[in-house]
C-alpha cells in the first residue's frame, strides 16, 4: 500500500477540525479547491463553513460554489447546550442503564432529572431486592426485575444477574446504539468551575469521536475543544479509531479496593482532572462498572458478568466482574482497532459498605488479578475473529486451556461467556424480528 | 519465581503510602508487628508513623519499640514548601538547562527567579547569537558559548549544537543526577486555584516517585498525594519503576506544529489539567523539548540532538531534533523497565514566529514522522541492551540497516547517535577524574 500524499493528509487533518476553523484565506488557491471539494464529499458544508469559503474570495472556489448553484438558507437555529453543539445527539440511540439497589429511587432520579429527562431509563432491580421500586414520575422509564429475568433467562442462567451484575440484564435488553450506565449512589458531580457535569453530553462526545490507541498525544484528547494533536504526531495517525467504550471517573468516594480504603479510611477524591484520553494500545486497565458508556451494536457481546467470586458481597470492593470485563473488553478492541478512552465525566460517589468488614473476608479477586494481568497482557487473537463475539469465544479456548486447571474460578468465567454469548445473539435475533 | 504472599504485597503497598496513613489501629496485631519490622528495615520510621505505632496501643509493638530502645526525638522543623514535604529535593543533584535565544534573559530570570533561587542554572548561548548575554545578579549560574562548544568538541561535531540544539551541550557538561530544561519564551504557568507551578518541585516529584508503565490507573499518577491505585490494580505491580522522564505541558501556545498553527491560528491552550500519568510501555509518544526533566545519569546517552532537518529554522515547529529524542529515550525506557511520565508541571509559552512562514517551507519533518513512528514502534532491542549507550548503539544498526539507504536524514542522524554517546563517555570520563 503506498502511503498517503502528504497535502492528502494535511487535508484530512483540516476536515476534521473544520468546526475550529474560522479563516482559510491564507490557503494557496489549489489547496483550497481540493479542501472544498473534500468538504463538500464529506457532508460537513454547513453553513458557517461555506461562509469562511466565500469570505476567501477566491475566484475558483467561488466559481465553484455558483457552478453547483450552492446557496445561503436561513435555518432556525434552536437552543443547544454549550457542549451538544459538539456532538450532536440523538435521544433515540441513547439508552440509561441503571442498576437498583435501592427501592426508593426518588431523590437519586430528581437529582438527575436534568441530564436524563427526554432519554430512555432501563431500570433493573437487584433480583435480591423483595421491595417495589419508587419511582418519581416524568420519566421514560421501563423497569425489569427478577420476573422478567426468569421469563427471558433459563434458571441455571438467571443467576448470573444477581447483585451487581443485575445492570447487566439491562445492557442485554437494550436495542439501542449507546449504553451509559450509572449506579444509584452516584449524584452529579460538578467541575472546576461549579458547574454541573453532564455525564450524557460528555460519554456520548466521548463515544461520537475517534480514539487515538496507536500514538499517545500529551494533549489528551485532540478532539476536544481547546485541544488538538501536538507537534510530532503523525498525520497519517490523525483520523484516529472509532471510540466504543468511555470510563468515566468518580468525585469524593473513589473506586479503591478494600485494603487501600481500609488503610486510608479518610482517603476521598476531590481532583476533578478536565481530561479525556485515549488507553493506549496494548495498555490494560481496570474498568470499573460504576460510570460508564458504550457502543453496545459493536462491543455488547464483550461486556458481561463473568468473574463471579465465590465470597462477593453487595459492596463494590468485593467485586471483579466489571474488571474482569475491563479486560476482556480491552483486548478485543485492541484486536479489532477500537478505541477506549478515560477521564470525564465525574459522578459523585456517596458513601456504602465498611471497607474494613469487606478486607475481613478472603482476598480472592486482589489474588485472581496476579493470574489473569498477565494473561490478557499476553493474549492474541487470530485474524479470524472480526466481531466481539468472535474475539470473546476465543478468549473462551485460551482461558480454559491456560488457567482453567489451576483456577476453577476462571474456567467457571469461560463457561459464563460462553453463555452470554449465546443469551446475546438470542435475545438480539428476539430484538430483529 | 513464586509468587508473593498477599500478606506481603499488601504491607509493600502499605510501606509506600505510609505518608497518607494516620491510623492503624484497627490491624490485626500480627499484621501489625509485621508491618512495624518491614517499616523499620525500610528506613521509614520517621517520628510521625513512630507515633501511629505507640497510638495503636497493641502490646507486640509497644514492646519491640521498648526492646529496641526506640524515642521519641524533638527535631527542629525547617520551614519547607507544601509540596517540597513529599519528596526531598537536595539542590546540588538538580541543573536547569536554560538554552538562550536572546541575549537579554533579564526579564526570563526575573520571572524564573522565586522558584530557581538557591538552584545551579546552566545558560547555553544559541552559537548564532553574537551578543553578549545579559544576566540579572543573584543566580548561581554558569554561561557557556561557542568558545566552549568549541574547546570541547570537535569542529565537525560543533555543529550539532546550533540552534535549539544547544541545549543539549548544557546536558553533556552536567555533573548533577537530574536536569530540569526550558527555553527562554516560558514564562510560570499558574495552576487552577491560580498559584505559580513550581516546575521544579513538580519536575523532581514526578522522577523520584515511581512510574507505572505495565498497567493503567485510571485516576492518574497513584503517588501523588490524594490518589491511590484503583480497585483492580495488581499489588505486584503497585511499586512501579524507576521515572527517568517527566514530561511537561504548555499553556497559552501549545507546542502544535506548523499545519495545525497555521488553520486554526487562534488556537492557545487554556486548560490546565491538573494531572501526571505514565505512559504505557510501548504507547510511543511526541516528546517536546520545551519543559521537560530527566535523570541524566541514568539515560543522559539517549537524549541528543540526532535528527536534523536540512532546512530547519529557528521556530520550534520547524524542529523535530526532541520528537527523535523521544522516541529513541522512550524505547530505551521501554527496555530497560523504566518509565516516562507526562503532565503537570505547566509552563506558560509565549508568541514566537510565523505558523504561515514555517507552513511555506517543506514539511520534511512531519513527512518523517511517517517513516519513523512504526520503525520504533516495532524496534526491538536484545538482552544484552542493559545501558542507555547500549541500547542507543544497537539502535544505530538497526536505524542504518531499515531506513539509511531510503533516508539519508536518518542515516544522518544514526552517524550523530553514534558521535553523541562517544561525546557522552569522554565527557563523563573526564568529569570523573
Amino acid at each position: 500500500m503506498s502511503p498517503p500524499s502528504l497535502l492528502s493528509l494535511a487535508i484530512d487533518a483540516t476536515l476534521l477540525n473544520l468546526h475550529n476553523i474560522s479563516d482559510l484565506s491564507f490557503l494557496p488557491e489549489h489547496v483550497l479547491s481540493d479542501l472544498f471539494l473534500r468538504t463538500l464529499k464529506a457532508g460537513k458544508l454547513t453553513e458557517r463553513i461555506l461562509k469562511i469559503f466565500i469570505a476567501t474570495e477566491k475566484e475558483e472556489v467561488i466559481s465553484m460554489i455558483q457552478a453547483l448553484n450552492i446557496q445561503l438558507v436561513m435555518t432556525p437555529v434552536l437552543p443547544t447546550s454549550k457542549l451538544m453543539s459538539q456532538v450532536s445527539i440523538d435521544k433515540n440511540e441513547v439508552d440509561i442503564v441503571i442498576a437498583a439497589f435501592h427501592s426508593d429511587l426518588t431523590s437519586f432520579l430528581e437529582e438527575w432529572r436534568p441530564i436524563f429527562s427526554g432519554f430512555h431509563l432501563i431500570v433493573v432491580q437487584d433480583p435480591d431486592l423483595k421491595e417495589e421500586l419508587k419511582i418519581p414520575k416524568g420519566f421514560d422509564i421501563d423497569v425489569y426485575t427478577k420476573l422478567d429475568i426468569d421469563k427471558l433467562i433459563s434458571s441455571s442462567n438467571a443467576s448470573m444477574f444477581s447483585g451487581y451484575a443485575c445492570r447487566y440484564f439491562g445492557y442485554l435488553v437494550s436495542k439501542r446504539k449507546y449504553i451509559i450506565s450509572i449506579d444509584d449512589d452516584c449524584s452529579p458531580a460538578k467541575d472546576n468551575n461549579g458547574d454541573v457535569a453532564d455525564i450524557v453530553i460528555q460519554h456520548i462526545t466521548n463515544l461520537k469521536t475517534p480514539a487515538t490507541p496507536i500514538f499517545f498525544n500529551t494533549l489528551y484528547d485532540p478532539y476536544r475543544k481547546g485541544s488538538d494533536f501536538v507537534r510530532g504526531y503523525p498525520f497519517s495517525l490523525r483520523s484516529g479509531v472509532p471510540c466504543v467504550l468511555s470510563c468515566g471517573l468518580w468525585l469524593n468516594l473513589a473506586d479503591y479496593d478494600a485494603p487501600t480504603q481500609s488503610l486510608k479510611p479518610e482517603l476521598r477524591n476531590s481532583r476533578y482532572v478536565d481530561a479525556v484520553l485515549t488507553v493506549p494500545k496494548y495498555s490494560m486497565m481496570p474498568m470499573s462498572g460504576i460510570n460508564i458508556a458504550f457502543d453496545r451494536e459493536t462491543v455488547g457481546p464483550a461486556i458481561f458478568p463473568a468473574l463471579k467470586l465465590a465470597k462477593e458481597g453487595k459492596v463494590r470492593w468485593e467485586t471483579m466482574e466489571d474488571i474482569w470485563c475491563g479486560l476482556v473488553v480491552k483486548v478485543v478492541c485492541d484486536h479489532l482497532q477500537l478505541g477506549v478512552k478515560t477521564g470525564i465525566p465525574y459522578v459523585w460517589r456517596n458513601e456504602r459498605g465498611s471497607a474494613i468488614d469487606s478486607l475481613k473476608k478472603e482476598w480472592e479477586g486482589v489474588k485472581l488479578m496476579e493470574e489473569v494481568v498477565p494473561f490478557f497482557q499476553t493474549l492474541k487473537l487470530s485474524q479470524d475473529a472480526v466481531t466481539a463475539e468472535a474475539c470473546v469465544t476465543e478468549m473462551v479456548v485460551a482461558i480454559k486451556k491456560e488457567k482453567g486447571r489451576s483456577h476453577p474460578e476462571l474456567a467457571n468465567a469461560a463457561d459464563n461467556m460462553v453463555e452470554w454469548v449465546k443469551i446475546w445473539k438470542e435475545v438480539q435475533s428476539r430484538v430483529l424480528v
